[in-house]
């Protein structure tokens, strides 16, 4: 399926990553976690996104999912829905290199009335060549803006089950 | 799978539900669709959920993700994520009697800059035996809220593909 023409700058993110992340924050212990995240081409001008992540037992800890498009060159904008009661609107900056992929990406956020609230985020996902980092600032529970979640993911098996099935 | 034990009302819902639909608004011609919509256990205090939608020539229109949850008894929230731009926070009422369940929701939305914008949405489901009606009410380009969308779906077998796979 031909990908839309807005997203070709985006085709080398298309598919799925796995690999190994860390998080912080200062109201928990630092901890670390296995992801997969995959980006799908539905012939739409947007890309579907899902998001899983392990703990060492192999016991899903957080999901997320929502949808990437660029509106205009150099421009991302990526809307989210969290199952911690949060739906976050991101928009930034795209930034295309020889083998390198840029998204820098500042979040809005709505809490329902029972989730911990979450005021802003940032978002940062790097490609380069076959390797993606990820970064997540959280802004939560009366605390700034501040790393929570990086991660180092590598291209997966395009069959990769992990990220579609029921765990 | 065991159902997390919050969401032991929402047992019947889970699922996937395919069948006919038809959309209105003030600035568009009505039109019918084909929809699939799925709620699926993965073991955690909420419900995953995937929507997608077709036309008559089974080009595919529209698709929504997110997560449903029932953080207290009558109590239901849904986040969701669009990709037409918005983000949409659901709040509301669950009402469960013999054999029908209803849920109720109004929706806080954010909009993306280059999003048509949508001011508010109300959702309703209701699962009456085997068949489960829906209905999307937005207030969106300046017009107050009013009817969208309503559908009539039944239950489908377990193993379809099309709500998950790429078209």
């Amino acid at each position: 399926m031909d990908l839309h023409p807005a997203l070709e700058p985006l085709a080398p993110l298309v598919g799925t990553w796995e690999g190994a992340g860390e998080g912080e924050y200062p109201t928990i212990k630092n901890f670390d976690y296995i992801e997969e995240i995959s980006f799908t081409n539905i012939g739409k001008p947007f890309l579907e996104y899902r998001q899983r992540t392990w703990n060492a037992e192999n016991a899903l800890m957080h999901v997320e999912t929502g949808y990437l498009r660029v509106p205009a060159p150099d421009t991302v904008e990526f809307v989210l829905a969290l199952p911690t009661g949060q739906v976050e609107l991101c928009e930034g900056r795209l930034e295309v290199a020889k083998d390198e992929i840029r998204l820098f990406l500042e979040g809005r956020i709505l809490n329902t009335s029972t989730a911990k609230q979450v005021d802003a985020t940032s978002r940062s996902y790097a490609l380069l060549g076959d390797a993606l980092k990820t970064s997540f600032d959280m802004a939560a529970v009366n605390h700034p803006l501040q790393r929570h979640l990086t991660s180092n993911l590598s291209r997966a098996e395009q069959s990769s089950e992990r990220i579609t099935s029921v765990p």
